[in-house]
């Protein structure tokens, strides 16, 4: 007999040392280092206003924004599940953000609907590809946020294209592994890769995640900066 | 008036510390580290034998290879420009080198002729695309050396498809800012991705090199291994 697994109650937790708050369930995805490094990666630009966060999740990167550029930018995120969205309607609501919406979609349909066009997307996506071999985490929120099921990379790559203004910039943060699917999927929608960073838990570990800054419509001219040792920093704002 | 430059004469250099010596030219294009981290980075497995590199230049990486591989392996070099070639043919004679060979024709023609399948295919091709407005260097064995004059990425990558056996491996050191060519271009014919390095001058400086190491008709599964930071080494020798 299988025995059903009692779900656990949310938790507020603090969004690392930004000073918000954020509403986790440990049954799901918690936010991490990752959505932390993609959110100080984005590099906002004179005049950039509208930020879209594709896969927002329990909307860590969209607070993260709010916060460090002090309530400046007009915040979108869309997120299919429920019962995240649901966490992260909360988030927005203790700390009284005004300026950051979410949308609870699934992200092609969203973008089949939407006709805003924004300065800057960013996304932290399911990283892993479904094989049919796979155990796939048996909690189906978590492996949908860790797994292709409900949107893979291209399909992520076409949503950001069709949201973005000429000349925006797409932000990601990936798996290494998925590098050449990457640019390839980004080459098919026309971004220019410019920015790749690769980081490493320290100096004898395997690299664990890559950022990709790409510009819609530009010219690729890939700069690989500095790599992260995430070992070597106390706290990771204003990292880059 | 322009005046004729007149030609410097060739010197023997120590091919760096691997006991081998190497004719230079100073007016060419001289070896550099970016030959001896291709050689360093090149992993020969049980029953590779066979090497190609591919615009081998004065041959510094077949000699590397067969210095450092014990004159196990038995490498062709294929270099077009005659000046070079000569070089190599000189080092090679200087060394007593009985196991490597270098053929004096371009690329492009080589893979029409050859019949011979290589284990491994090994590259440090021209980095830089030649646009109209730019001001090549005036000396024309050195911007072939350096320009995609002759050949180009996508037919050095090309080149290698069509002499590697099945499952060979392929390596080439290339400039960060074209990893989407490389990666594009290896896609195209058929090779997986496999390892990527990339190398800094120090810790402040952005990435000069990326090495990289693919697999003929293997899938994609990228690893960044640990990034080069070449302040940090006294010799270059064994450093993968």
């Amino acid at each position: 007999m299988v025995k059903k697994k009692t779900m656990k109650s949310n938790e507020l937790n603090d969004l690392y040392d930004y000073g918000y708050k954020i509403y986790q369930n440990p049954d799901f995805f918690k936010f991490s280092i990752d959505a932390i490094l993609l959110a100080e990666f984005v590099d906002i630009k004179m005049n950039q206003k509208k930020i879209l966060d594709l896969c927002t999740g329990n909307a860590p990167i969209p607070l993260i924004l709010d916060k460090k550029f002090n309530h400046s930018l007009d915040i979108v995120g869309v997120e299919l599940q429920k019962e995240i969205f649901d966490l992260a309607t909360l988030s927005i609501e203790y700390n009284n953000v005004e300026k950051v919406k979410v949308i609870n979609m699934d992200v092609n349909d969203y973008i089949k609907s939407n006709k805003d066009k924004f300065d800057i997307v960013t996304c932290n996506p399911p990283y892993f590809k479904v094989s049919s071999s796979e155990i796939l985490n048996d909690l189906d929120v978590k492996a949908k946020a860790r797994h292709e099921i409900t949107i893979n990379l291209d399909e992520v790559i076409k949503a950001a294209q069709s949201s973005i203004k000429n000349k925006g910039y797409f932000y990601m943060v990936h798996r290494p592994e998925r590098l050449a699917d990457i640019i390839n999927a980004l080459k098919k929608y026309h971004f220019g890769i410019k920015r790749i960073v690769s980081v490493y838990n320290d100096k004898n570990s395997k690299c664990c995640l890559i950022l990709i800054e790409a510009i819609y419509n530009g010219e690729d001219y890939i700069k690989f900066e500095q790599p992260i040792f995430l070992d070597q920093y106390r706290s990771f704002k204003n990292i880059f």
